[in-house]
Formats: structure tokens, sequence, C-alpha cells
């Protein structure tokens, strides 16, 4: 499975690359950010997760890569703004400096903008996929995982969090819209892209809803237990903002156990698809016992 | 042609408040920060120029106001980013408070993001029309129109302008991208809803692209002789700033004969639809003479 996510990473490095061409002008400078923010780096679980779900239904592998890269720099642009002086003010991610660090916070802004946008206009070109219904759909369901009603919604929640004390519905709730969305989109691109029935959309949303919690319960505690170099981001940060997270209401090992059952329960959701899914379910079992 | 302007300023804010709806959830504050940057303010000529397009092709009236109201909130995001403190640091804009302000700049720059991912839900939910290839097209058309090819291109260049002398070919360069690709997409998105013949597609780009110049140059002179009162925003910044614009290359008087010439040539580009499309015509006449 490790194997298998390395070369798609290697594959949708490639391609974001060529998603990115940098234009002759002086503009190229908010491409040039762009580029340092969505490649090299990151494990590209999501686009790994639209490859595997498209490789169920026979969709073609140029389709697929194109809804993977178009999920990618919609997460590199949410990363890019989240790293912001006024967001999170962080200065390094994936073991480098945030974008605004290396480029300024102006350009910063402007690159995120225009992942966002590249996203979408990848999205509706005709190259995605010969059915235009299919395009628009992929385009609808991208949009709201990742405005106001999911991601947005979820990373104000998360700014809101900082500032009160969150229960346990709270939290789930916010992860849910704050990088579940996103992970549920990814899973079920490969559905829209591939036509499936109803039943198979809906198993693979259920799958990335309990592999998104899973994953999020991973990173609490990868915070509390990882080392800045094995993550690459600076570790440490929900305890010293005093912010509510699964591992500081549940304690690690009961979080660590809760991490373990959904990633199982995420697996048990691929039955339907009787074996042909089970890299899918490798890598909800793998997200939860990841060192960085 | 201003009580049609104004009309229609009058069913965009109907439409955009019912595109808008606040959820329950403690995330209302970026909806709340979505309506106030995007009600209650501006002329509306974009979403004009989309209503008037659509009626030379006779495109049903809803379709036509779900395109209108998805770039006004491209617009509208486009403003809130560009006043953060990071990058032009205003304090008002159309006569209030800007968001960042009112709000504070994490929430402005989430209200912004998801402004522009609304954009796109909305052109391609069903509603907007039931052809999925026009969705898609319009989806991918503002996409270009908005990203670093377009709108957010030519505000990178715009910053870069504050440090540099742009001579008249850069500056026209910079106002086609900033305003004019958006401006553009307004014009053609009636000609995309109503599957024009390509001709009557590019005389209606060819106009915007005059019109938008003409506008921009007329933004420019505001900026040099309207009030604060009138404008809604601070003038004279260009001045201070030292920024070239096309006022301080071209003067006053050449500014404003240049404006006027664009209008005639915007205008002159309608003669395709035999007097259909007078109003089109009137308003880039209004444009160059507006006096906020």
């Amino acid at each position: 499975m490790q194997a298998a996510l390395a070369a798609a990473a290697r594959e949708i490095e490639a391609a974001l690359d060529s998603h990115l061409p940098l234009p002759d002008g002086p503009e190229r400078r908010v491409v040039e950010a762009m580029r340092y923010a969505a490649l090299d780096g990151g494990k590209r679980l999501r686009p790994f997760l639209v490859l595997q779900s498209a490789a169920l239904f026979s969709v073609s592998h140029s389709s697929a890569l194109r809804a993977a890269c178009a999920v990618e720099m919609v997460h590199c642009y949410s990363l890019v703004h989240d790293d912001l002086p006024a967001m999170d003010d962080d200065d390094t991610r994936r073991g480098k400096a945030t974008t605004h660090r290396k480029f300024d916070e102006a350009t910063a802004i402007l690159a995120g903008d225009a992942l966002l946008t590249r996203a979408f206009e990848i999205l509706a070109r005709p190259a995605t996929h010969g059915d235009a219904q299919v395009r628009a759909e992929l385009v609808l369901a991208l949009a709201e995982a990742s405005g106001a009603q999911g991601m947005v919604g979820g990373q104000m929640l998360d700014l809101i969090a900082e500032k009160a004390t969150l229960d346990l519905g709270e939290i789930t709730r916010l992860q849910r819209l704050k990088t579940g969305a996103i992970i549920a989109f990814a899973a079920e691109a490969g559905a829209i892209l591939g036509k499936a029935a109803p039943q198979a959309r809906q198993a693979l949303h259920a799958y990335a809803h309990d592999l998104g919690l899973a994953f999020q319960i991973a990173d609490d505690l990868l915070d509390v237990e990882g080392t800045a170099a094995e993550v690459g981001k600076k570790t440490g940060k929900d305890a010293a903002r005093g912010k509510a997270t699964f591992v500081w209401l549940l304690g690690v090992e009961r979080a660590r156990a809760q991490a373990r059952l959904l990633a199982e329960q995420a697996a048990k959701h691929l039955d339907l698809f009787a074996g042909k899914a089970d890299l899918l379910a490798e890598v909800a079992r793998w997200v939860v016992d990841r060192r960085s």
C-alpha cells in the first residue's frame, strides 16, 4: 500500500507540474507561488483516494488524474490561507517555509485564490470527462465540499474554537467540515467520474467519513507525540494554544483506540466492493499509525 | 438606461440575498461576512451586463440571474481580498467599513474564499441551465477570467506596479487582466447561456474589452477628481502611492477623451445586434461620465 501511495504521489507531482505552467509576464510571480505551494510535498492522500475510487469503476486514468489534481489544489490553497499570519500564523509547512514566508502575504493570498480557481477550471474542461453532466457534477460537489457549508465553514469554526471550549460533538462537527468534506469528495470523485450506482457512491462517502475523522485524530496525536522533524511542521501547537482536540478530550490512549476503531469501520463500508477496494481499506489503517 | 441599471441592481440584491442564507451553527459568522461583502452595494455593472447580454438571446430570466449573481460574487470576493492590509489596506468601500475592518482579517479571507467557491457552485447547479454543457462552459469561462491568467494575475501585476513604473502598454495589459477579464465574461455569459453563434459572442467580447478599459480610465479620473463622499471610498490614493495610471500617463483631458473614444468603439461592436443592444451601448457611454 505504501508503495502504491508513493507511486501515486509521483504521478500527481508530475500532473500538478503540467497544470501549472509558468507564464512569461511579470504576473508569473503568482504562478511561482502556486507552484511552491502545490509541488514537492505532502502525502497526496486526497488524490490517492480519487485514483483508487476511480479504479473501482474503470474510469480512464487521465480523467482520474485531472480530478485528483483539482482536489489537491483545493487542499493546497487551504493550507496557504490557513498558514497566513491572520489565521494560524505558521512559518513552516512540509519541512519548508510557508508560502507567505517564502514570498509575501499578498502573493500568498493571491496564490491561494488562484489555486482554488484553477481547480474548478481543470474540472470544467472537456478533457476531464466526455460527458459535461459529469464535469458539472464534479464542480458542484467540490464547491459544496470546500465552501462555507464545508471546508471554509470548518476553518471558521476552528478559529472560533481557539476562544471557546468545544465538546466532543462540536469537535467532531468541526473536523467533519474542515477536513472531512474534502476527503469525502476525493473518495466520491471516482464514483461521479464512473457514473456509479448511488449505493456505491454512498459506501465511498461512508468510508471517507470515518477515514476523515480517523485521519484527524491521528493528526492530533502527531501534534502531541511527534517531533517537528518527523511531522514537517511545528508540533505541540494545539496544547500551546489551549485548543480543544480529540486527544485533549479523550486522552492519548482512548484517542488512539477511537482512531483504530474508525479505521476498521471505514474499511467495513468497502465490503460492497468484494475485495476490489483493499488498498482503500489498507490506507485507512495506515492513516492511523503513520509517523508523519 | 439608469432606470434599467437601478432596476437590475434591485433584482440582483434580492437574488444574492437568496443565495446566501444564514446557517444555524457558529460558522454563520463567515456567511454574515459574505453577506456584508456582497449585499447592499455597488452599481452592479457586471450582473447588468449578464442580464442584458442574455436578453439578446432569449435566455430565461432565472438562468441569467443565477449567472449574474455568480459574476457579482467573484467581483465582491476580489474586493474583499484586495482591501486586506497585506494588499491595498483600505478601510472603507462603498461608503462603509471594509469587511476585514467590520469583522477581522481571518474572517474576511475566509468570506472571500467562500464567495468565490459559491459562485462556481451556483453555475454548476442544474437550475442554472438544463444543458450541462452550458453549465460546464460557464464554469470554465469564469475560472479563466478570474484566475492567474485573468483577474488574479492582474492583481499581482498591480502589486508589482506599486514598485515599478509602467508604460501605457503595460498598464493596459494590467487593467485588461484585473478588471477587463471579468467584465468580458459578464458580457459573454449571455451568449454562452443562449448558445449564440461565435460571431455574436465575439462581438460581445470586443464590446466588453473596450468597455472595460473605458471603465478603468473613468475610475482613475474619479480617483483624481471625485470626493470620497461621492465615490464611497478614499480618493487620491493612486497619486499618494505614486502609482502609474492612465490619468497619470495621459493627463486628465487626454484620458477623458480616450475613455469616450473607447465607449464609442464599444458601442460600435454592437451594430451586429441591429438596435436590440441599445442599452448596452448606452451603459458604455454612461460608464465614462458617471460621478461615482
